[in-house]
């Protein structure tokens, strides 16, 4: 397909990276930093523009890639003389509604992104959405040609799947961060030592429900230890309130 | 090494498995209740009691492996008559001198263990620690023979160790919970599409710090979402504030 990437950022460099090595013609790049748009036309070897007049008239779909709160001016901006095109945007908590034009959809790959980091696009499953069939039927095709997994969801119900994606990835890695701060702050220890834990606990997603895999004080609920690891927070009152709040959930939950 | 057993839990049962494989002696199992005595017996090819008195007089080691709360009685009732003899408990979060003998030690394998799912010792960072050079040698021998990992700690630190561990597993493990509610709750999707998120999540680790890792809204400080997300928790007070001070606390982080 023909495919005008808008955005130059972590997702629209794996995902221009992941169109193109599946065959798909990147047809063009835009972003308004030229540099960021100079780097992945370079590296998805396309051409690039600056200037939102200069954005092809017409292509088989527009994929924005840009920041939750620039979609819509990005959107906006592009739209004119491209009415009867098909735009979709890839963020995971946005309406489809946002996008001005009447062709108009959601191509949203749940994953995290960082630019250090490149991605195996084939195990991020897809999450599309459209006005129409023919749309799309298009978006799954072009969603299947990269991933293995590809789901249909509707902008209400893909709200909480990015909801839960926020809780699953952000929440647990902010977990992973305080962990290593404690590591930091007592004994000369190296943050890998706690690899092999967090990878175990991944790891046991693939036999068990996250519920039933739970370990530790909280689930046993073991007051003696809370009470003591709450004490080791003193003077980290945030800390100790999330500690309390997530052992509390843990136990209201098991 | 002869080894004796002390407890028959989940713990017990991994490390068990692994000391015999690794080629010690297990010399016996005790447990207070029978039928996991028996179990873990069986699978270890040993023999095992359930009376105090019938523990073996001596042996290389003893490895009192029950839960926290029940270390000091079982060890209080086996240690007579085997004044001599060297004690060490399992437990992350408990001081070595809870254990009533002058030859006391901890040895502290670092993992979540469920019964249902085996675990790869051989990356398991093992924490050890003992009243004497001799002792603590042993236990770093015993520990270099299941583990690639092992670590001399002492009671201080391993119990910021062991909070550390709370926050990279039980807590990041309960996150994934709240999100599996979630996607229950809204669509019709399987919990196993957020396993390549997951997955990524924890293996970004071994490129990235956690901080350097994060990703999603609270670090983007996009008030938007956070307003919009924590209206999608309406009726759940309790996930509304971990919400609230999970995103606080990575925003005050970055």
């Amino acid at each position: 397909m023909k495919i005008v990437l808008i955005g130059a950022g972590n997702l629209a460099t794996n995902l221009g990276k992941a169109l193109s090595r599946a065959g798909h013609d990147i047809a063009q790049v835009y972003s308004r930093t030229e540099e960021s748009a100079k780097t992945l036309a370079l590296a998805l070897k396309c051409p690039y523009t600056i200037q939102p007049t200069e954005v092809l008239k017409s292509a088989d779909v527009y994929v924005i890639s840009v920041k939750d709160t620039a979609i819509q001016s990005v959107a906006y901006a592009l739209c004119e003389g491209r009415e009867g095109q098909l735009f979709v945007h890839t963020a995971g908590s946005i309406s489809v509604d946002i996008l001005p034009t009447v062709r108009r959809g959601v191509f949203y790959p749940m994953q995290t992104f960082s630019k250090q980091k490149e991605v195996d696009f084939s195990i991020v499953p897809c999450f599309v959405e459209a006005q129409n069939d023919s749309d799309l039927q298009l978006l799954k095709d072009l969603a299947g040609t990269i991933s293995d997994t590809v789901y249909e969801m509707n902008s209400e119900n893909r709200q909480y799947l990015h909801l839960a994606a926020v809780f699953c990835c952000n929440f647990a890695n902010h977990c992973y961060t305080l962990g290593a701060q404690l590591l930091k702050e007592h004994g000369d220890i190296p943050f890998s030592v706690m690899r092999p834990l967090i990878d175990e606990t991944a790891s046991k997603l693939y036999t068990l429900s996250p519920k039933e895999a739970q370990t530790g004080p909280a689930v046993r609920w073991d007051t003696n230890v809370i009470d003591k690891q709450l004490q080791l927070l003193d003077g980290k009152p945030e800390w100790q309130m999330i500690y309390k709040m997530l052992s509390e959930s843990i136990h209201a939950n098991s």
